[in-house]
């Protein structure tokens, strides 16, 4: 029985990774929830998993609550979350979180020797330097549960790593792949929100709009696998189903592939080293599939590609910046603040601006973040 | 550094297998080579390669040679095969004769404790129930030299194989794979011979064109990953790039991809657990290839598939008859003695007439693959 903590559990991957516990109670038990502000569903989410401690962001969402739920401690604020990233009898965080938000309790929970089931990219991208040195003094397991990284892990599962040649992650292009400069000059939120492949969450969707998000994989794949830039590439793959490939030194490329789910990915961060069957799970059909295809990424129309892979390279706390900055750009176009293509536009002029740091601490990186977030929501207000 | 011995050295896997050999002399060794009938060219193999014995079919053949290779010891015919395989100082033996001849020099390797790299799939499909008890009994390794084969091998590679819920083999279709039966009817050899992925000997091209070398396959696989004939499937991959895929009880399906070429499965059988870099191989690049297609394969054009996977699954001596069969009428088809479809019309009047052994001891494996053998002429003798 793995005890689990989901912070982040109304969003898109904390809801998915409840119906995975949920399919396997004899397997997985949830001690601990945490929410920002959708308070209704995680007072439901408590009553059917009942928790030892559930956490919402204000104090009077967690007064409203505690009242709610007798028998659970109801905690708040970030005080509340770290609490909850390191309670006794916790064995895996899941960091479900949006955003370098989840940065400072994925900390926490290592520090407190939990094993860390990530779904938050940023916290690698923004702090990679600092948390995977972490995670090997602390001789804890950092698992993905961004379906490229499950699958660059399940390729490289059984296999010397420093015999990989290349990492190859899979874009699924996002919703603009096939459109023109002028079509995404002018593309709107809701436009954006529609992904062609995966059911995700709005700010990853943008970032797969923008191929920011495959620019952040890159990085996160750098940190997760210990592997340079150089040996890391994106290929544009609209069908998603091979989720990435490993290529070796003798030329074999090992490659993982299912349906666009998930709960595949996450269940199998949860169950590692095992595999489980589960009904909720479809099969895939190669025959029904039928092609798959690939191409390069064109980074004219898509420079947040480029402009997180330059900043990866940058190192110290350019991505950090670099990150924060695309939040902010992220939300900003979300609240037609500004446009499509204004999102690599902020970040660069952001990255641009940055005085960087080589080695950061933790606060330094915090420090890069919240300059960042200032520095590009001015850029957003004068847009 | 590996001690090898090849059987069967001058045919399409015996030369690459040396080519491979050739790239890393500081860790393979050729001990012995043998050959049928192409003295020539073992003479040159042995000149550059030294080894330490030489094996080819005719004694007349021995003779010659042994009076221009002082210092190798030269032998003939079966016993010098089995002498061969069993050798001293040899720690794998890679067996790339083709047909069922390779049976009992491979049951004679494996008995004298050789790991065995095996290239020689008629040697499962008629042997399987005998040879794979005997690997386990006498603690040897049995690599697949396939590369459907080597691919669902790196695909398990650090799973349990418990947990598979299919394998799935690619088939490039052959060279008849768009053609429609009234063109498959008039199919010349010289047709057949042309495969449009892989270089292959004459005998493993014609079984592709027929396709009964995918059905030989799921019977190899069966009996190398102890899966049971409902999990094995067979998928049209024209590129050949997706060498095969193992689909695991999550749901989760791991793959192994890459150019079509036989050195890289015969490195790995070589080289396992190591992955060595080797300049003869190319890199796969999937926006390159751009467009990988599947689709079912359609039985109707193709009965071979079928009449192997039911020879497979009614066990006992009917592959071996099936497998005889099919070499006879296959080398009927390359001497023009009878039509393409002539091929499957002869195994299935084989198969239908032979009197099953089930349980069946080398002995009778031997005596049921002679029988077909000789039925099978008759009825290309008579066409």
């Amino acid at each position: 029985m793995k005890r689990l903590c989901v912070l982040g559990s109304t969003g898109s991957i904390g809801t998915q990774t409840l119906d995975v516990a949920a399919s396997f109670p004899e397997k997985f038990k949830i001690i601990g929830l945490s929410a920002g502000s959708n308070v209704e569903l995680v007072e439901k989410q408590a009553r059917q998993f009942k928790p030892a401690a559930v956490c919402v962001s204000k104090e009077e969402d967690a007064k409203t609550l505690r009242a709610k739920l007798p028998g659970i401690e109801v905690m708040h604020g970030e005080d509340g979350l770290r609490a909850l990233a390191t309670m006794d009898g916790c064995d895996t965080v899941v960091t479900a979180i949006v955003g370098a938000a989840g940065l400072k309790p994925t900390v926490a929970a290592i520090k407190a020797k939990k094993n860390v089931a990530l779904a938050n990219k940023e916290t690698l991208v923004a702090g990679g330097s600092v948390v995977m040195p972490l995670v090997k003094k602390e001789g804890v397991t950092l698992m993905p549960i961004d379906s490229e990284h499950s699958a660059i892990f399940q390729c490289l599962h059984g296999e010397d790593a420093r015999r990989i040649s290349r990492i190859i992650i899979t874009a699924s292009g996002g919703s603009f792949r096939d459109w023109t400069p002028e079509q995404m000059e002018r593309a709107t939120p809701e436009q954006a929100l529609k992904h062609p492949n995966w059911l995700m969450g709005g700010k990853i969707t943008i970032d797969s709009a923008t191929l920011m998000n495959k620019g952040l994989e890159v990085i996160e794949a750098h940190w997760l696998y210990d592997v340079p830039y150089e040996k890391i590439e994106a290929v544009i793959h609209p069908q998603s189903v091979i989720h990435s490939l490993v290529e070796f030194e003798d030329t074999s490329v090992m490659a993982q592939l299912g349906l666009p789910d998930m709960r595949l990915p996450i269940q199998y961060a949860l169950s590692y080293p095992e595999r489980l069957p589960n009904p909720l799970l479809k099969r895939l059909n190669l025959a029904e599939v039928a092609t798959l295809t690939f191409k390069k990424i064109d980074e004219a129309r898509f420079p947040c590609f480029r402009i997180a892979l330059d900043a990866g390279k940058a190192g110290g706390t350019v991505p950090a910046a670099m990150n924060a900055a695309n939040e902010i750009a992220v939300f900003a176009f979300l609240q037609k603040k500004i446009g499509f293509m204004d999102i690599p536009r902020t970040v660069l002029k952001v990255v641009a601006a940055h005085r960087a740091v080589a080695s950061p601490s933790l606060e330094e990186i915090l420090a890069a973040d919240a300059w960042a977030r200032k520095e590009a929501e001015n850029h957003v207000s004068k847009a």
